[in-house]
């Protein structure tokens, strides 16, 4: 067994291999990085036996845990793939290289003197970890949105797919070897937890560090990092139902809101009712969610309102509770602002949406919540990067710097200030 | 004396005030805003006289300090303000209000759907920690910045300030009273460094902390601060002369990015000569930095060349050190690889230069050069948020996320997605 000292060694060397490779990549046309993509596709398309017969290796030795109940029968349906799958895979790698090249873009031009001009550009972050469970999906799809953006990454799947993800890494390897005529270390495969350790300390050779996974996982990996962490901790959002809703649009959007994925990070947890309209709203909303097997949990006005025996209390608990699930929160408020002081206190900064008809109570709410989706009549359900038109999603942020919210390419690229002069100084220029 | 942790539940609960502020300015349109600003300025340039009364009692007290050797002189003249002083607060309060508004910039229209429209819209950040030395000029800057940012801000200056601090203090917080007819707690002073040590510990109530002071303070914050950090904590700047470089243009930029003003972060401490043209170039180079009072570090080869008694061994350290003063190491590179690898090993990502005729080697290090700014054929001084364009400069950042190199107004804001619909659900939209 290595020693993990041995092991962090190897982490940083890896690292250090990928941050030379994100030199060579930054300079790469945006027509070479999309023919990488390409030829990886087909790569994956030439190989699926390769992967299949791999991707069998994995799951036979993951039913032996299963069986033995050291894994669960979800886990083990995430990391089996088949045809279907691997032409998914296929098929969102091309996708993505046909997504605008992100590189390169001129977000400014200023001219500062005669012959000296300032552009800031759009350039790549440089190296990128991310870490992520079973889903033997993500090697290509990650590698891909990384590649295309002019990034080295460092990839860390779950220890049930090693043999999967070993091919389709190979493939990776391979093809952008031939593709450049020369190995570079563009992505790279770790293999155990105490690697993800050790890359999480990699601040200066690692600047962004994606995990994906549970809240927990996530969690985990923002406290332990030095390094900044782009995702997303909870998602427990709100749909207000204000005084001047239109009924049917609220129940439809609460309903969707919670039924239509219930698991999704951008499912509704609570639903707020102002007072005016509870007393029409909720019955009915209530006896939606009892058809469709919504466990509700409400405030003692609801309860008082529809009844003890359809409705379990709510406690202080339940407000702060993404409950992933098909189970609702649900509280009256005596006003507008009683619902916006709601959202702030429990919300996680994900997603809130207000149904109402009053313009105004629309505005203010998407000016004062402090979210990354605020929607007026529209469902939470609506915050994924593919239905924001990103073309791909990288992950969610719940954090307010760099990128908010759905992130798709852009936010694994940053800037740089290109100057370009013939021979200026500061000392003539400001005599 | 109040005990610490009776301190920091002080200061939490001003951030929490803070928050309830940052709400309320998110809402103000910018009209309102600017007005703020601008009766805030007549308010400076009115209470002159009570500014500088302020001013000399910290004076007095602190000319004490610097008799018993407890301050330094240079600290006590940054402390001193006069009439011209309050002129350039009252000025560059008035030139952050004329500014265009950061707020409600439409970054993105996306139609998802009939009715349904997708908007990403600059925003606030929310509140924003700002900790910063004896400056009185900090408050009215800082303040007139984030408010037009439409953020609430905390601000610790330095106790030497303490007088004048209040008095510039209370003009913002009687302005924004008047201005909107009740107290709002949009701008907060902090008093003590146990307040900052607190303030730090606030993630979730504060979104970001900037702090303007010594390299050694900026990295103190980043290693304390649970909440994102804006500023850099240290500038090694590089000027590469390549060997297609035109001599006179080389001379110059190196002696402006050396001499013309050497404390500031974006002054050159390296300067690579690539080997064909050292010969051509550095004795004159030298000369010109003899004649200025530079002191020069060169390493081995340079010595061999210009000689050994002007010019000191440069050792490792020498590589990796901010001089902040008239001192210049100096190092002749074999190729350009060698001068890109040096400045990857010991640059900070702040501001690099080239100089070349080469078109290609220009592009290439602009393109391969990991760093905020990356000049080609122009001095290093040019990194400057005024310089740049920017109109305001809240600091200059070396960190990647987020906000890059000179950061102004834009760096105080983020964005949120708005989504505006008719009742749209996903169920539906996707069936």
């Amino acid at each position: 067994m290595v020693s993990s000292i041995a092991r962090s060694v190897e982490v940083a060397e890896l690292a250090r291999r990928a941050r030379g490779a994100s030199r060579v990549l930054a300079t790469l046309s945006g027509e070479t990085r999309n023919h990488i993509l390409l030829s990886t596709a087909s790569a994956i398309e030439a190989r699926q036996a390769e992967i299949l017969s791999a991707n069998d290796d994995d799951c036979e030795l993951a039913h032996k845990e299963v069986s033995a109940g050291r894994m669960s029968a979800a886990l083990f349906d995430r990391l089996r793939t088949t045809s279907r799958g691997v032409a998914d895979m296929v098929e969102k790698v091309r996708a993505v290289a046909a997504l605008p090249d992100p590189l390169g873009l001129m977000l400014t031009t200023t001219k500062l003197d005669q012959n000296l001009t300032l552009y800031k550009v759009s350039c790549p972050l440089g190296v990128i970890g991310v870490i992520f469970e079973s889903r033997p999906d993500v090697i290509p799809q990650v590698g891909a949105l990384c590649l295309k953006s002019g990034n080295a990454v460092l990839l860390k799947g779950g220890v049930e797919a090693a043999n999967t993800n070993e091919v389709l890494w190979q493939i990776w390897q391979e093809t952008i070897a031939a593709e450049l005529g020369k190995d570079l270390h563009a992505v790279n495969l770790l293999h155990t937890r105490q690697d993800v350790t050790s890359m999480l300390e990699l601040r200066g050779l690692i600047d962004l560090i994606v995990p994906r996974g549970s809240k927990s996982f996530v969690q985990y990996v923002a406290e332990h990092s030095a390094i900044p962490v782009l995702g997303h901790g909870e998602g427990i959002c709100h749909v207000y139902i204000d005084r001047e809703a239109t009924l049917e649009k609220g129940w439809n959007i609460v309903f969707d809101a919670k039924t239509n994925y219930p698991a999704a990070c951008n499912a509704a947890e609570t639903l707020l009712v102002h007072e005016k309209i509870a007393a029409q709203f909720l019955p009915e909303m209530i006896r939606r969610f009892q058809a469709a097997g919504v466990e509700v949990r409400g405030c003692e006005r609801v309860r008082a309102l529809v009844g003890t025996s359809f409705v379990k209390a709510a406690t202080e608990l339940d407000w702060a509770t993404e409950y992933s699930d098909m189970t609702i929160s649900v509280k009256i408020v005596s006003s507008f602002d009683e619902a916006v002081s709601h959202i702030d206190r429990y919300g996680s900064k994900h997603t809130e949406a207000i149904v109402t008809e009053d313009e105004n109570a629309a505005k203010r709410f998407t000016d004062l919540i402090d979210a990354a989706g605020v929607y007026h009549n529209a469902s939470t359900r609506f915050a994924d990067g593919f239905r924001y038109g990103l073309g791909a999603e990288l992950g969610i942020s719940t954090s307010k710097l760099h990128a908010r919210g759905p992130v798709g390419l852009e936010g694994l690229t940053t800037y740089k200030y290109k100057l370009f002069g013939a021979g200026h100084t500061v000392g003539k220029t400001t005599s």
